[in-house]
């Protein structure tokens, strides 16, 4: 039913497209500023003036009251409206989206803001749409971590055969495996029943290397777990700077677990906030298993936590040696009854970004197992 | 030249494209599970055999021994490479590339994962593309924060005249503002003196809000100017929960001016890490001023820095009462002069990583203007 989806620049002519298609989704230039003319663009195309909306007046000056915001002439011309269009309410920002018909042509325009497009299309656009076909496809996503791609893709491939439905499909993005399912059914559940089934063979085959479905990353899954099992945690950081809290208090209801959080940049704040000894830190270097578990060990008494974790390493571009090259990382896990650390050596081709990114899948992966009595 | 790109599946027919186009990029469909087919694919239109290329093979080998991983027999699938054509090395990961003529169509084959794609054209594609033609463009964007879209918008309208060299645009994302310079000219020199000239307009019409140009964050403006001042920083953060120190660790280098970081989530944390008094808790909530004020200057006092940031606030979805909506954040910045603290008030319809977000450029802004002499 969709003809097509145009993503428009400043320059599209509307009434071209409109004789094309019945349904027209446009995005974006609805903001205050001059360049922004889509509203114009679609008065002009159906030969109309724009006059002012008294209720979207009304909605942006709310909008800025209620974040104690002064608001700007210019956003007076958000409120602006093709005569016989109906402006689209906006929950999450000052642009009204509009709703306009030029003959069977159905327009929705939506600000280009992801989030305000999003829930708009959610609120105003999909209730308005006619219903999907019979011949229907349930998508599933499963995700994986600390299998190679080479060895997921043995364990699964007589599911990834071309031409079988579902078709099952593997991508590989820092470290993560995932399984894409995509099953084709003549009816809503047969569709899923099939993708319900290869989920729980990919499931059966990959084990624990599984970690969620769909959206999950690896704090999701530990989230679960520590929930699951009332445990806390701490954590300790050195050259993740803070990577690691950051995703653990990504998730919401993170103070259920979480208690404190030590980034010990510095080798004096080691010593002064986690007790590592000066002398330790001189003889092993900062990057160390060594001062790996030594952080991991004191976070954990001083926070009286269940768990902590801790990281050091060379995340670069500098701050390599010979013996210490970028990519080099050291993990450390410690709970009631001993403490383990692991070397990770991730190459030192990766970009700084990319090697606290895979430091910290990795410290998460080692307390996802460990929950797991895996490890 | 490039008269397409194409991102293919893996139900591209080279052979089709290939009538068409003197030069064609290919991404993806080589890694080593059997739904990445492009080789495949490529030696079909081609109608050669797929051969073993040793090179690849020892390359591929040597990548994996420096990882100290094991190499799986499916990953000697990617050192496959279609009889006549040639392999590029992959720099980044396991997956060459390839190089492959058919008739007048040059064939670049380069791994779907960004980085390496990247790499890969940018060593081996770009250097044998044609040189751009005499008209050439030059594209400049600066940064702003703190200023709306419609006050930029104001005091920059006249450079933003429909029709004008440069054209110039603004964009809004997650409290950013960016305006886009695009100029055209007959040398490279001529387009590269408009946009300079309409660069350094934008500057001096938006002061202090701009805080940057093309991909700088607010963080990298933020460590030059500590770097610069030969300045150090602690953070204390609650409801941002580490994204803030997270940030200024981004910046290669941040050890010079980042000493630690404590990341206190629970009351308890704040008292015993912070000295935050256990009864301001009582009083105000761990959400308040004076919490947010307390934060800032222990945090400065403990880690014996020239400045210390804090955040505290209700990032949602829960947690929020009638007289702390979500969005309620407060931001404390404390120097050897004085510490200051801001009410943001971000709106109840954000995403939790959303305030975060907001409350951490927030954060960043403040200090920002501080180390500029401007509040």
């Amino acid at each position: 039913m969709i003809a097509e989806i145009l993503s428009i620049g400043n320059e599209l002519t509307i009434g071209q497209a409109a004789n094309r298609a019945d349904l027209l989704l446009v995005t974006g230039g609805l903001g205050p500023t001059p360049d922004d003319l889509t509203r114009e663009a679609l008065a002009d195309a159906m030969g109309v003036e724009l006059i002012l909306h008294d209720a979207s007046m009304r909605q942006i000056e709310a909008y800025f009251q209620a974040r104690h915001r002064p608001m700007h002439t210019a956003n007076r011309n958000q409120a602006l409206c093709p005569r016989g269009a109906t402006p689209l309410e906006n929950t999450n920002g000052t642009a009204p989206g509009i709703r306009a018909r030029m003959g069977r042509m159905e327009i929705y325009v939506m600000p280009g803001v992801p989030r305000e497009m999003k829930t708009m299309f959610e609120q105003c656009v999909a209730p308005c749409l006619p219903p999907p076909g019979e011949r229907t496809i349930s998508q599933k996503t499963l995700k994986s971590f600390g299998m190679s791609e080479s060895e997921v893709g043995q364990r699964i491939g007589d599911l990834m055969t071309r031409g079988r439905n579902p078709t099952v499909g593997t991508s590989a993005a820092d470290l993560i495996i995932s399984i894409r399912i995509h099953a084709r059914g003549a009816t809503p559940q047969e569709a899923t029943t099939l993708a319900e089934a290869d989920a729980a063979a990919v499931r059966e085959r990959l084990g624990i290397a599984v970690f969620g479905a769909e959206d999950d990353e690896l704090q999701d899954a530990v989230a679960r777990l520590l929930i699951e099992q009332q445990k806390t945690i701490a954590t300790a950081e050195s050259c993740t700077g803070g990577l690691i809290v950051k995703r653990l208090t990504d998730v919401a209801g993170s103070s259920a677990y979480l208690m404190q959080a030590l980034v010990t940049y510095s080798n004096e704040s080691k010593s002064r906030l986690l007790d590592v000894p000066a002398d330790l830190i001189r003889r092993h270097g900062a990057v160390s298993a060594e001062v790996a578990r030594a952080m991991a060990v004191n976070a954990r008494r001083i926070a009286a936590t269940d768990y902590a974790l801790s990281v050091t390493g060379i995340a670069g571009p500098t701050g390599a040696t010979p013996d210490k090259p970028i990519g080099l990382v050291y993990v450390g896990l410690s709970d009631a009854t001993d403490a383990v650390v692991k070397e990770m050596r991730f190459g030192d081709t990766l970009l700084r970004h990319e090697v606290r990114d895979r430091a910290v899948k990795s410290a998460l992966n080692l307390l996802r197992l460990r929950l797991l009595k895996a490890t």
